[in-house]
């Protein structure tokens, strides 16, 4: 089942079951914050809905209309499960490896996300303005204590993310221990959010182990996996909820996708490249995002879909 | 002009008006984060509400229906401003001292705050239960890169809260660079948000010149007084507006209210009374709260009154 939120003029949008190709659209007359409040009451009528939706119902779906499947949620955490990624940043931050063996996790920004074809503004590019491509799941009401293999069954929807980042105070933050406000601006998310079956053999281990192609401005930037998370989603969230109950709606991150053969398969976010490059030359080549910049990020399964549609977004001055 | 949320069933609550004397309400027919997204318009129906409630209007207030002024909101920031609490933290924790010119921040668990006299559940007491006395402001929405002089205006609430903090864990969060999740769940508030103006002189300089009493089993813990921050609520609410617009219903915290005269005024945190006790002594002697603790926190105007109201709490077992 795939769900979007369209533009309705109120705040959390207008929830749509949205159908396999992509092209029509029925109205679930609820908003998805309000739907996973309650999921086990409004599953079923969603999932009747796509069903009407599959025998050929519903309207054509107007791409203009599509914003984030959560315009805003209660809580974002972000992990950072790549361990690939925590790697080539600490080369790239120019900091001392972080000494842990649990998921890293950090509460960022959740009152915006925005829609997949927003015109994103930065205030300075001076900031280092970065693109992170990411994978995430949106939980419904989570114990505080839950287990990780009690966790999973608390996964409802998995999205697709990109996770704006100001690098240049990223580890200026970063070395306060009090991590990131400033150097995390709002997310936006793929015009879809999918039930994990919608992903058939691909939602595996508790990892979305699609690919995520990522072009900068027409040009192929990365195609990454998401199957080397170090952690798994479930593993996560029963991290989050160690002493919180996790409030419906939660949506927790994957962090940067990222690859250990990223010679060949290349990366999802700019500061890896720069990582990259100063391993290989001893300096970064490639510089940060300017305005009218354009970014592209598209997850793939195995047999070539694109279930979460894509994100494809310029950046704009503040 | 005193405002308080009251149970009503709803996750927002209904909105009251408070006279001084938090003998009488009466009823805004909203709740707190609808009025603080529209300030400007239900503001002047707010204060007309005060003026009648001043007159004699309104029923007797229910203290056991009060929840915490906002139960939810998008967003929670929580500063540490008080150099005395992060010098004191560094000896508690063990680590070096922060280096930075800038406010110290983090984003925090704003689904959700506990009421005045709610019990609050923690899983273990092995994870170092600890109370954080502070004030905070609630703004409306607030323009990326907003001045300092242009935040003040958006400072329309002013409130106290109890930051909840895990001392076992805080450490080993704060190494990874990341904040904190499982260190920081729910805060608590008390129960009436106040109009700056209702301060007086005590909302000065843009702090909060008010005493913070806290009393724990019983005993005197501290009186320590809001007035000796290093960076104002102004300045905050800029730092944290640097890269973001805030939206309407932020909170901006303090952190823990601390003072230079620690020796005579004692502490709003359990940590940093250990960390005088390493000093003094080589090695703290306080332990952590136990299930079944109460603390008591206060704020009081230099005439004496408490406009925040009190929070009154016991910790029990998750």
């Amino acid at each position: 089942m795939r769900l979007a939120t369209l533009q309705d003029g109120t705040p959390d949008g207008a929830l749509v079951i949205v159908s396999a190709d992509g092209a029509r659209a029925l109205p679930a007359e609820t908003s998805l914050i309000a739907a996973i409040a309650d999921w086990a009451r409004s599953e079923p009528a969603l999932r009747a809905l796509a069903a009407r939706v599959e025998a050929g119902h519903g309207d054509p779906l107007d791409p203009a209309r599509i914003r984030a499947p959560l315009p805003r949620s209660w809580q974002w955490l972000d992990g950072s499960a790549f361990s690939q990624h925590g790697d080539l940043m600490q080369i790239a931050f120019n900091l001392p490896p972080i000494e842990t063996d649990r998921p890293l996790m950090y509460q960022g920004l959740s009152d915006r996300f925005y829609g997949p074809n927003d015109p994103v503004p930065f205030a300075s590019e001076a900031d280092g303005i970065d693109f992170e491509g990411e994978f995430g799941v949106i939980v419904d009401a989570v114990p505080m204590g839950v287990t990780a293999a009690a966790a999973a069954a608390h996964i409802r929807l998995i999205v697709q993310i990109n996770d704006w980042s100001l690098r240049a105070i990223a580890p200026v933050e970063m070395k306060t221990g009090f991590g990131w406000v400033q150097a995390k601006p709002a997310c936006s998310m793929a015009p879809f959010a999918v039930t994990p079956d919608t992903l058939g053999p691909d939602w595996r281990d508790g990892r979305v182990c699609c690919d995520l192609v990522v072009t900068w401005n027409g040009e192929p930037f990365g195609r990454v996996c998401g199957d080397q998370m170090a952690f798994s989603f479930p593993e996560l969230v029963a991290h989050a909820a160690r002493t919180r109950d996790l409030v419906a709606g939660t949506i927790i991150g994957s962090g940067t996708v990222s690859n250990r053969e990223y010679a060949t398969r290349g990366s999802a976010c700019i500061s890896e490249r720069r990582a990259i490059e100063m391993i290989a030359d001893g300096a970064p080549q490639t510089a940060f995002m300017a305005h009218g910049d354009r970014v592209r990020m598209e997850g793939r399964t195995r047999d070539g879909h694109a279930p979460f549609g894509a994100i494809d977004q310029i950046v704009v001055s503040a």
